[in-house]
């Protein structure tokens, strides 16, 4: 895939639709396009992480570690986005990212992700927004398990 | 309290922390100090909201509408802040906020939070951070109510 073509897809995804061109170029350049097989990890809980994920293509699995072992707790599409947490809260990885289909993400490291929040407010005003959803859908889901016990 | 003695207020709130002296003076300027008594309420669960609030001194409370009455899910104190839910996800406010003690807070309305968060980089990074620690600390309660069940 040529630059400008990789400036398409990036267009589609809701953290960069309102990226201009030369700034999504500079994503596309900068960001490293990774592709993984079936059952392939991305990351692993608990590991150190110094970048976040884009999902290009393709899905992926969210997976904890529990006493009797891993649990899939979401998936993730296209578009979605996962492993900012390690970024921003200098944690280590807090679940295991395994592709479920073939998975294509485009990695981005902690510094091209403070420059892009940086350079790009919209980038940071995507994100907190999906943010917000998270942490809404989150208490949803606990206020539901609480409702239940 | 004249401008330059809220400023001084403002560089202790983690959000602002890192904002040079004339954008405080700025948030300080446009930004409206409300203070609430004792069980007043600032917003109302279901209300629509656009504007978002940091705590400068005392406690609020969090509680959601349960079929058997509110229910209070949190405690806010001095340098938090609430309602970016509303203004992030173009949503009605999913708490009702209410002073526990007396409460001191700096309302943002959203057009002032957009160009926060857009001028000024450091602020839209902290919230992130707010946010990715509030999704954690969700995910890790739903485990563990979860586990419970």
């Amino acid at each position: 895939m040529n630059l400008n073509e990789e400036v398409e897809v990036l267009k589609g995804v809701p953290i960069f639709s309102k990226i201009e061109p030369a700034k999504l170029k500079l994503i596309a350049f900068t960001g490293e396009r990774m592709t993984f097989g079936t059952g392939q990890e991305v990351c692993h809980q608990g590991d150190p992480g110094d970048s976040m994920y884009v999902i290009l293509g393709g899905v992926a699995d969210v997976l904890i570690d529990t006493p009797s072992g891993q649990l899939q707790v979401a998936q993730l599409k296209k578009n979605g986005f996962f492993g900012e947490t390690a970024i921003l809260c200098d944690a280590p990885r807090n679940a295991t990212i395994k592709a479920s289909d073939s998975l294509v993400t485009l990695r981005i490291s902690k510094d091209m992700f403070y420059r892009l929040v940086t350079e790009v407010p919209t980038v940071a005003i995507e994100m907190m927004r999906e943010l917000a959803h998270r942490v809404e859908d989150a208490n949803q889901k606990l206020r539901e398990a609480n409702k239940a016990a």
